[in-house]
């Protein structure tokens, strides 16, 4: 069970919580749960680290962040003792969950199961912060925003869970943003790689690394409401899907930025210059167009970086102009990324041409266009986001599941 | 260098600290620095766990409560750094601090010491949170209110530390409380012995562990001001005081309740029961005094103990009563303590007999009277305590220094 923190928010929050784990254990059930800071204290601890320094050695960085999650797991472990429930609380180190040493945004390499069995098995409840692990340096990591989604698959995955019950705030996966498209509709059922391209792509209701996870280790995953008795939604493997519509949901990122580099030279290895430069300083390439002039001399590349890079990317861009010989560099951060996602876009060719037809007939200029196997994204100007969005959940049937 | 919580109490104080430090650096002295929370969040914290539930289980105390010093230390960790001075953060557990596993008042059994020796060989400013240390469970645990003194004379004892300074909100030791007495002095030395005396008697600038601890190791001990560069007070051993006074200061502590029990049948071994009744329920008493019926049949009963634990204590003697065969139990908290510290005490007959004219000369009426070889404490009620700590004051020329 991992609650987020809108389902900690407060101390009256985390006793529901604890009646929630109640009730599971009532059930018979071993849990291991698993929580974030209290909604508000991740971002106070992340401005109390700006004020101190703009620049900062970020296992610093790990060490403040993660005092969130360790008040919450030992005060719902308090909390459940007060309903006469065995627990006890469990920081990263304590279990331990071994990561790599990318403090800020680590990876687990590994989670030691002896001392939480023997803990269940002493019928403990096991309440674990999220968000964090210890690197082989004994130094305290933590696993990225909203990296407790992670902890949480990663530990029902190395103990064999028989569920992996994510509790947030809101009641399932919709097929878009309900506050954007009023009719979006909750999905009883997704599989992991739809799940995966709607986080990936925006939907903000799962972390995307913990989804991937999820797939790799068959984690049976459901995200349901921490407030309301309801069933949510389960993510399943593609043959258990019982929803065969062509798409499942529509996800989008306001969080882009466009970048045009105009007139490169056509040669050779330009290319890789480009994005190996911002690849160095961790930046992370989206969407990628290439055009040529008519006698193929140069060429104008355009994509997306994430628009809180878009300053270093321009410093980047302007060291390597001239080895480059490009002429211009221009940006744009008026942009969204739409994208339509569902399985059975392989086997349906036209679902491409429903999507172009139908931002066409509502006057939407596409400017960059991506694909993969089950999601096409397009970049349009974010004056556009909800008139796309609505005429594709119409188009696409999603209005009336 | 150890700091408290006023001295941590924002972003600014804390880059004044680092500041502190970076001097201390310059003079190529090796440093290490402990600190408490920032000011306010050990009672927020407390709060938060007390909401949760009435009883807890003091090792989730130990979890909540620790985080407070984990944020400090990395922040300042992130200020030195960004001074350009190589400095790292260490939790209880990193170094490790080992301590039984009395949680919330847990004593220190040892400092390993290797970690931290090569950081400091290797350049680093050592930053420690204080107030914790681990157990042989492998669980946080903290050393009671005020622990972070005691972390840091135990780090400087354990690494024979040139100088243990202690930077708090006041400029040194005073004679008595300035808010008072406002011909308080400040002290330039005091011996271990009397700070000791003035720290359990109710002065508050260091706590009492860390004197004796200091005592035991013979660790120099310094308590000065973070704001202004004043050279602060000196503890010394006997031999190296300077100052020569008969009285070196006065403590007053309003913290405590006067329990008398009535007509308590004089039988051998009642004592005991009473106070053993009490003390295995963790009630520390402190002043006692026994009077006598004419014909010895009976004894009245009067001692003190903190307020916090009077309804404790009413509910364990109730339980006795019956038992014991004493005929009623009266408390008062309108009391308070007030203590004369001084090594020339021992020297000076006199002493005592200038203490209770003073008192008597101003109508104040004595309750209890306890001594040690270095002080006497009395208890009077609490209406009194400006003019019997002033008049004390003056009567032991402590006005004049």
């Amino acid at each position: 069970m991992k609650f987020g923190g809108t389902s900690v928010a407060n101390i009256d929050r985390i006793k529901a919580v604890a009646l929630k784990i109640k009730s599971e254990v009532e059930k018979k059930n071993k849990i291991i749960a698993v929580v974030s800071a209290m909604s508000g204290v991740t971002n106070d601890l992340v401005s109390l680290v700006k004020q101190a320094s703009e620049t900062y050695e970020s296992s610093e960085y790990d060490a403040v962040l993660s005092s969130g999650e360790q008040v919450t797991s030992a005060l719902l472990s308090i909390a459940l003792q007060s309903l006469g429930i065995k627990s006890r609380s469990w920081l990263g180190w304590q279990i331990p969950i071994i990561t790599n040493d990318v403090h800020g945004n680590a990876r687990i390499k590994e989670i030691k199961k002896e001392n939480i069995l023997k803990s269940l098995d002493n019928g403990f409840v096991t309440i674990v912060s999220g968000f964090q692990g210890i690197s082989s340096k004994n130094r305290i990591t933590t696993l990225g925003r909203g990296g407790s989604d992670t902890s949480a698959v990663a530990l029902a995955a190395a103990f064999s869970a028989d569920r992996c019950d994510i509790y947030t705030d809101v009641d399932g996966i919709y097929t878009t943003d309900p506050r954007i498209v009023k009719n979006a509709k909750k999905l009883d059922y997704i599989t992991y790689e739809e799940m995966l391209e709607l986080a990936s792509q925006g939907a903000k209701v799962l972390h995307t690394r913990s989804v991937a996870l999820a797939m790799k280790y068959s984690v049976k995953l459901r995200v349901l409401s921490s407030f309301q008795n309801l069933p949510g939604t389960t993510v399943v493997n593609e043959e258990h899907n019982m929803e065969k519509s062509e798409i499942i949901g529509i996800a989008h990122n306001p969080n882009e930025a466009k970048i045009t580099i105009s007139i490169v030279p056509d040669k050779p290895g330009q290319a890789a210059l480009i994005f190996g430069a911002l690849a160095d300083k961790g930046i992370n390439v989206d969407m990628i167009v290439q055009s040529s002039t008519i006698d193929n001399s140069s060429t104008d590349i355009t994509f997306t970086i994430p628009e809180n890079d878009l300053i270093l990317a321009q410093g980047i861009l302007k060291n390597i102009q001239n080895e480059i010989g490009f002429s211009q560099v221009t940006s744009d951060i008026n942009v969204v990324k739409i994208s339509i996602v569902g399985n059975a876009m392989r086997s349906q060719p036209g679902i491409a041409k429903t999507m172009f037809a139908t931002l066409a007939n509502n006057q939407i200029n596409i400017h960059v266009i991506s694909t993969s196997e089950i999601k096409i994204s397009v970049l349009v100007s974010s004056d556009y986001t909800e008139l796309a969005m609505r005429s594709l959940h119409t188009a696409f049937s999603l209005d009336k599941k």
